[in-house]
């Protein structure tokens, strides 16, 4: 179990372009339950694979359960069980003893960048990197659950 | 992964009650997602818990992924995901080089006794005890995820 507290930042993409970045992990992901209430993941990362349960999002907070899973049989929920799917790629980079996630979407959410922090409170203090944007926290758009049934490459069309 | 093969009865309450049975084991369970293509399931048995994720029945026969999860987890998805719950007493009874699992139902179910017998195919042969009574596989009623949601005592109501 644990409470996941993360803040989510669009990127300044030339200053993220720029940058010398580490070795990305391809992930796929999708959703056997994709509900306001609870989201339940399979995510594929190379070869290793993981379900995970999460509940409602309150501030930058929620429930968060996860267990590893057995590769063929993740392939197997994505194919029997996934309602859509999500492929990105995720960098780690280290910046000021704390680590940002972010992921580069492809597919449907093609030109889509996300940053993720994660945090131990929700008002712990952190220095954002200069390739850090605007804050999307809590904007449910970009809920990878979401951009699995409204991609990015519709929302300006 | 695996295809769940299983055939479920009622019982003949004189005979089951007549019977010597080994000790049984309490179940206590609930469903993170009960929906008629798929469900997920949060099981508790004693000191042990599982999650498990079954897709649509076909016949006798369904798919069937099973995980098994710290307890004080298990208790904790029950509390805040689930929408229902099961409490009942399973027997496992062997008889023939086949084991019954005999479910004694409590709560709103109270009343209700049933038999499964897992098979190797859904032409498999088997011998019957003389306890076991009709065959209700396939009746939608009967499954354990519909039994949270509108429970024996509601039938004849």
């Amino acid at each position: 179990m644990g409470i996941e507290i993360e803040r989510k930042f669009l990127l300044h993409h030339d200053a993220w372009n720029k940058l010398v970045k580490p070795v990305g992990k391809s992930l796929r992901q999708g959703y056997i339950l994709n509900d306001p209430a609870k989201t339940i993941r399979v995510r594929i990362a190379e070869t290793k694979a993981w379900l995970t349960i999460k509940g409602i999002t309150l501030g930058a907070s929620r429930l968060e359960y996860e267990y590893e899973i057995p590769l063929e049989e993740a392939k197997e929920l994505l194919d029997n069980f996934s309602e859509g799917e999500l492929d990105k790629i995720r960098y780690e980079i280290d910046y000021q003893g704390k680590t940002w996630e972010v992921d580069v979407f492809s597919g449907d959410n093609d030109g889509l960048i996300v940053a993720e922090i994660e945090l131990l409170s929700e008002d712990e203090d952190f220095e954002c990197p200069e390739w850090i944007g605007v804050e999307v926290t809590g904007d449910k758009r970009y809920y990878n659950a979401s951009l699995t049934t409204y991609p990015f490459k519709d929302w300006t069309a």
